[in-house]
């Protein structure tokens, strides 16, 4: 396995940041410093003072999933809803999938050619027909993530308010720590929650103390609606054990009885005692309480299925046993050491911070009303970085699916899978230029294993050798053709994947895991030669395949999905090749074959311009769209995440941006549905575009109109990639590399961020960006390289040649 | 145990009802019939168009607890959801509550003379201060009723419409036949869910029936949050054990390990397979399934307790063995028979029902928005019978509570417990009036078992012999002060409760049953006789006591709830000690101390009227209310439901109406919350005011301001007194029988209420009156006595005597 060397600039000061911590995660401790040790308190607030607000917070429960807290480490995912009396943490391990595995590729070689003339021969009704015929795989739908179920929490005592009103109520989660921190008062006992994931010792951890000694009086209980029991498995441990018991579902795997897990707690106790009964922890007259959970289940990614040989109920035995006899506060501060090395990579200020001492739901109604709150982007900023890192990193193997790894539904919308034609892409936009390089590898885990059955899929599907896959994907490794053939037919997936390996290679510079990515690269890169075919022009194009979603109209009135060379297609080829051309030559590999690469680049379709609307084309034909609107812009993947469409080729350019206004034209006249996701994109977008003030006045409308309570982003329903996607894009509106060797610095900086300081952004080169600015304009930049380097550094017309020292901060002259 | 002969008027003819019974439970074998078997539809339809709609219906799924559909037959209950592919039924069984029992009286009998003493020299805050002192019992609070969980379905298949649209759904509680029908289609197959709770076999019964052969897939599990395990016990069983962990609360009960309980639930298939595993039934393919569920605590009303030789477990077991063997079809039709009998005694029509093809939220939602729809009066009238019916009735031991028997929280509000200063008698006020006699026997046997601990009560707290008990109560028999010495401090409760049994006799004419009942009531009454002290005039006061929840301000500008000779305790005793004399008289009992009744009564201080306001004094000096628009109306318990003042005496009479609008006024004012009850109060006052105007007007207003999704009343939150309530008052406009031998025919009949018919309201001495109306006057009444009687029947201003031979209609001559 692959490891990269984690790169931690802070080294902070223990003692300093000690009472930092403490305050921050614990408000009853805080008042108990505040009033004894009076300096530390001060050295704690002049650090929050100067910290942009990073923690979450409300002054009333959550009354549903979406206005719960969610924390995780990977692997394991929490929602808090920091209720009282009674409690729900509602809890998931990325794993629980139902169904099982079901490659099932149609065998397509016979008719392929077949189905490929007929596009090529404009016969689109007929190659659909037949495509439909022999494209199909079955079953053709997937099963849905599930949650491992709930842990409640009912208190003893009263609160004090009338229903509905919470006096000296707080919940938050303070994104620095990942510790989602709820106090309340029962009977006039002060009680403090604190739960957290630790990424360390793989455990959910709760410490329940109150100002009280021996006040403490609760029940822990764990449950789950179906497929598992729960009962007393030692004098302080509770197992739910469970197997998957799936329904037939059509179109989807047979019924039947699959995936096993288990989950189990552990509870110790201060002063009082501690009882196990059916399903719950007692907790009597107790100074504090702490208590360790861990789920697993008997999935192996190696075979992407469940393996009978892993006993679940043992893995979180072996996991429970080496946290067990640690001490809270080890646990705690060792999560928090570990939380922050990653987190804190990356400071943003845009220094408005007037709004951070209301609670988030009042800002957020605010910004809904009108407000601007600068300060409210930053904090959405850094909470798309942290829910990536607390959804897809170790020791977690899986990468984000649609929900990351947060979800309550036995039937997830869209079950909460991974979707290979935007989405899963979108998750992963922030993790290079945010600093959370590693953040990636759990998607190459998955990219590595999908190389096994995309190789039938490429086999039998497109008749082709190497790998591919098409749409979505779950934990059983499907790569078949999903949901129908106009649909699913979507080849490239794993193109689009592979350039991740690439991006990450490009961000981190290793070598060694450029090594290890090439051969999946390179299958990728084979199963694309070997499927593309010559069309009456000559050129090489895809077919079949789609421009994900979207329908084009033919003269004749008939509506299709299904087509050959789609810009997007052939704007990922471009790429691909590009960067095995460029990979294969710093790997030495076979000349030969990189030349072969070459001169089908040299033969692909250019990316056109309609000539009736000067939008990019978004098919090889000027086809009349259907939904003019339309969420998904396949076409300008070569604008972003692509990096085809520059300011070097003005035509292409500007077309970008007539195929932007016109998209936008009509989602306003409601032929569109505008979700969250594409939103997020359209940031990135006008980011490329160099239009800063049009980046900022689409994150605002995200914030205005698909941001959920608890800050996840609405498709609507709660998706994910929004949130990450607007993190890409406000990092994007900052600095951009992705022309050869160039840095651009504030490329998209809005007027209404006159004044700004960023730190820890990364370049492509592993180049680490450091920025400030006032009035408008950039007044300081340091650029630190982790291999010695030339790069060229943009900043607004001008051009630089720089040579960076690794290691070393490079402060650039700005005036040049 | 005391039985009552069922009262059954309506033979129903079978071969015409069938089809009734099958089209309104189950919609989908309603097509198939109405396609094959026109004449049985024919009849089907001219019957349903008959008769005003009782049934509530929506076009989409519960989103939340009061939007669920109850069901429930005395003891056990449940709200079912009609979720889908999702579905909820969350389940109760009437006894199971946290704590344990708690007899704690405060040993008073030292200072209750200083007590009365200082109340009546004036001294109200000595007394309150030594009240408080001597007391208070500890603990002081009682715990809360249970859920016993939840029965969760979750259905393969995908619904056809887009989230939150439901194609071709419906949901509906057949007030008729007590049976929760939801029909949808997922995967273009029709799924019929019927859920009912029959008396006759004590369980809940669901089937699960789709319209194609082989095509139902769906888990069914059995679940808790906490104090449970849930396991298969056998190839078609699973089974919920548990026990309840008390958490400690303040001022109540200590924690511990307390009641036991159990679920069982046995699966069924046509067709297919049935496999249990964890918590769930898995059914696959099946053509049909069916489900009895029961649970069971180790309650024991006899020691007012849980019972270590009740087996949970063994009771469930014994539930279902009698009905394991039972086609559904049997089960349910014996449920239909049973349900009806009681349901179908009292038709009431008002001719309107043109809203009544609207889904029941519309029909709700256009009365909030000021549209006239008297049929949704008549369906929230019998809806308040069917909740009675299925909360209060054999096999059932308990009453009704708060929530009747429907409650989902571990810590419901105010524990869903039985408040005895008026809410458990609202709820009976419609039992005898609305020929559901026998519901009244649950809160007959809790009056019967509470004589036991309220004799420590009355003695250690009250220094008296007899029984008596204060504001509150729960399953534990807890007669003790609680809550708080201020508010909890109500000795008449006892005499009110025994009211009840006199009333259920006035009603039954039931000699045995009043045998029965004697040696209570009379208990109560001597607890009273040996209570009551003699104020500075030498009559017979109260002290110390409240009238209930209000408070008063002395010219001090103290305020206190404690005080004596409260005017409510005053006509409670005055209509127990002349119901006493009654009772005593028609059994012979001891001449002596009836004579002694009788001379108390003399000496009681009368109902006075407030020569500041001209309202009915609420408390024996003219002090000043803390809150005018109070929501209790203590003082006027002798207009109703006690009957002291009527129009025979116009002071009083006058003094009452001037008490409504005053407390109206100042409630206007936010001066008072108006909950649900208090509103349904108004309605029953007004009607005995005559002034069916008026009762209309806070008939309607109730519907508008107090009625949640589900038709169930809010305070808020959710409680049931006034649903109870509500339909006492639309009886108590239509007939009257609280003056001796006295029947009024509808007087209180509003001018919107044109033309209507109301067949099977009760008088007293158990005649049962059938009436009919057009142009605002009555066309037809109809009598049947259960014994031979001679009675004055009042319409209008023309009262009547009449001879009624038993068992015979009587029609009345209304032109006399």
């Amino acid at each position: 396995m692959y490891t990269k060397k984690v790169e931690n600039r802070k080294d902070l000061h223990v003692w300093i940041f000690f009472p930092y911590f403490v305050c921050k995660s614990n408000p009853i401790q805080m008042k108990k410093i505040i009033s004894t040790i009076s300096i530390y308190t001060c050295f704690c607030f002049a650090i929050m003072a100067q910290t942009p607000n990073q923690t979450i917070w409300y002054e009333q429960p959550a009354n549903n999933w979406n206005e719960a807290l969610p924390i995780g480490n990977g692997r394991l995912g929490a929602m808090v809803y920091g209720a009282f009396p009674n409690e729900t943490i509602q809890f998931n391990e990325e794993s629980l999938w139902a169904g099982c595995q079901t490659q099932s590729d149609a065998d397509a070689r016979t008719s392929l050619k077949t189905i490929q003339q007929l596009l090529l021969d404009g016969e689109i009704a007929k190659a659909a027909a037949l495509a439909e015929e022999s494209l199909k795989s079955a079953p053709l739908r997937i099963r849905s993530y599930q949650p491992v179920g709930d842990i409640t929490i009912q208190y003893a005592g009263s609160p004090a308010g009338r229903r509905g009103e919470y006096p000296g109520y707080r919940r938050q989660l303070d994104l620095e720590t990942g510790i989602a921190t709820s106090t309340f008062e029962l009977d006039g006992i002060g009680i403090t929650q604190e739960v957290f994931i630790s990424a360390v010792n793989d455990v959910i951890g709760i410490r329940i103390s109150s100002n009280q000694a021996g006040k403490l009086n609760f029940k822990l209980s764990l449950s789950r609606k179906q497929d598992a029991s729960v009962n007393v498995t030692g004098n302080n441990e509770i197992t739910l054990t469970g197997q998957i018991v799936d329904l037939p579902k059509r179109d989807a795997s047979p019924a039947g009885m699959y995936m096993k897990f288990a989950a189990r707690a552990a509870g110790y106790h201060k002063g009082g005692s501690l009882t196990t009964v059916n399903n719950s922890f007692f907790v009597e007259n107790a100074d504090e309480a702490v208590f360790y959970i861990t789920a697993a289940t008997d999935y192996n990614l190696s075979i992407l299925n469940f393996d009978r040989t892993i006993d679940p109920i043992q893995k979180c035995e072996t996991i429970l046993s080496q946290v067990k006899n640690k001490p809270f506060d080890t646990v705690k501060s060792d999560h928090i050491k570990d939380h922050m090395a990653l987190f804190n990579r990356v400071s943003l200020n845009l220094y408005d911070e007037m709004n951070s001492t209301q609670p988030t739901n009042k800002r957020l109604e605010a910004v809904k009303n009108g407000t601007d709150d600068k300060g409210f982007t930053t904090l959405l900023f850094q909470y798309g970085r942290y829910l990536l890192m607390n959804s897809s990193r170790k020791p977690g193997i899986l990468p984000a699916n649609l929900q990351g790894i947060w979800n309550q539904e036995f039937d997830a919308p869209w079950n909460a899978d991974f979707h290979t034609n935007i989405n899963i892409q979108m998750n992963y936009w922030p993790a290079e230029v945010c600093n959370l390089s590693e953040s990636f590898l759990p998607l190459n885990n998955l990219i590595n294993a999908l190389r096994i059955p995309g190789r039938i899929t490429a086999e039998k599907t497109y008749n082709s050798t190497g790998w591919t896959m098409n749409h979505l994907t779950d934990v059983f490794g499907r790569t078949a053709i999903s949901d129908g053939v106009g649909w699913g037919t979507y080849p490239m997936a794993a193109s689009w994947l592979v350039l991740h390996q690439w991006e990450h290679y490009l961000f981190t510079k290793d070598l060694h895991y450029l090594r290890e990515a090439w051969p999946v690269m390179k299958e990728a890169a084979d199963f694309v030669l070997n499927f593309i075919i010559r069309d009456k022009n000559g050129k090489w194009v895809t077919a079949p395949s789609n421009s994900p979603e979207n329908r084009y109209r033919l003269p004749t009135g008939e509506t299709f999905m299904l087509t050959y060379g789609a810009t997007k297609d052939i704007q990922l080829i471009r790429e691909l090749f590009n960067a095995c051309i460029k990979a294969g030559n710093l790997l030495g590999d076979d000349k030969k074959y990189l030349t072969r690469l070459l001169s089908v680049i040299k033969d692909l379709p250019p990316t056109k311009v309609s000539p009736r609307y000067g939008i990019i084309q978004e098919w090889i034909e000027d086809y009349e769209e259907v939904e003019p609107g339309h969420r998904h812009m396949s076409q300008l993947f070569g604008l972003y995440p692509g990096s085809e469409i520059t300011p070097a080729n003005k035509t292409l350019f500007e077309a970008a941006k007539k195929t932007i206004e016109r998209r936008q034209e009509y989602a306003r006249q409601g032929q569109g549905s505008s979700p969250g996701w594409s939103k997020a994109w359209l940031i990135n977008f006008y980011a490329r575009l160099g239009n800063g003030d049009a980046a900022w006045h689409k994150a605002v409308e995200l914030q205005r109109e698909r941001i959920l309570f608890n800050l996840f982003t609405d498709h609507p329903p709660f998706q994910i990639d929004a949130n990450f996607g607007f993190t890409a894009g406000i990092a994007e509106m900052l600095i951009q590399s992705h022309q050869d060797n160039l840095i651009s610095l504030l490329p998209a900086l809005p007027k209404a961020w006159d004044k700004g300081e960023v730190k820890g952004l990364k370049a492509r080169g592993n180049i680490t960006v450091d920025m400030k600015w006032e009035n408008n304009r950039l007044t300081a930049a340091t650029l630190v390289a982790a291999y010695d380097c030339i790069i060229q550094v943009k900043y607004n017309d001008r051009t630089q040649k720089i040579a960076l020292k690794s290691g070393i901060a490079n402060p650039i002259d700005i005036r040049k």
